[in-house]
């Protein structure tokens, strides 16, 4: 990598500043979307084939996602977020944030983003566990945070549904 | 602009996610550059002029700074922060954070982002408040941020030259 400067938020958005990374870095650790087909079929924006497959090569090249044989089904790939990734949850918590408050975000795609925005930095950590959990094998944590944030997002649809 | 979806990570990465928008407002908000001149003489990255026009140009337009006449040097245009990039001081907490941290990034240009990451929340606010102070007319903060952080760059510049 020709490196620009060796300022922090620099060197992240010679990593994160495209127009995609960061938005499949979501799917994988909002919806554990973990192969390629998951990610490309269950894409909110519709990302396509070509584009995913670059940048779940820069992402793996980068350090941070890794990839391996799914053990029940050989040709399928699967992949896995590094602690870098997963230490990218206080990024990903202020960006929706940040985006739920300035931009015209929707009240459903805003659920998961402003419920964990209320949790804060104790709901960031546990999530952080539960990604350790999902993609490392680390112990199982206390609560799941995805249960939390699929259920706000649950509520919603919810609310849309009958107003 | 053609949206991709109503996803507020989505929105952020539509705005923010190229090369260029996040250092620029880096320069902005942690430099105070405030002129083409400024952000082009003192970039750390070396941007090209025309990159940086039409950066410029397209953060005036997705509402993140406003231009007007320098009062003191009519022909300069000097650019100003609006509140929807005031906000972002926890997203470049963050990302300073995990760049420092995961990142072959330097002591000395991380200086500032440690700094940041110390002070927390209560650091964060305190410099949203200089910046509404230094971009949109606000009342002076009781402290300023923008010294503390210096403070922390010279003492890392000091360790530096002493190495």
């Amino acid at each position: 990598m020709d490196l620009r400067s060796g300022c922090p938020i620099n060197l992240a958005v010679e990593v994160l500043g495209d127009r995609w990374s960061l938005v499949i870095l979501r799917d994988i650790m909002f919806g554990n979307l973990r192969t390629y087909g998951e990610l490309h079929g269950k894409s909110l924006e519709g990302i396509a084939t070509n584009i995913l497959a670059s940048r779940l090569k820069s992402l793996t090249e980068q350090g941070l996602i890794t990839s391996a044989p799914d053990p029940g089904h050989k040709q399928r790939t699967i992949y896995s977020f590094t602690e870098m990734a997963i230490e990218l949850v206080p990024v990903m918590a202020q960006l929706g944030t940040w985006g739920a408050k300035h931009l015209p975000a929707s009240p459903l795609f805003s659920a998961r983003a402003v419920a964990l925005d209320e949790g804060g930095p104790a709901m960031w950590d546990d999530f952080m566990d539960e990604l350790r959990h999902l993609h490392l094998g680390a112990p199982a944590p206390k609560r799941s945070v995805l249960a939390v944030l699929e259920a706000a997002y649950l509520k919603a649809l919810d609310t849309q549904a009958v107003a």
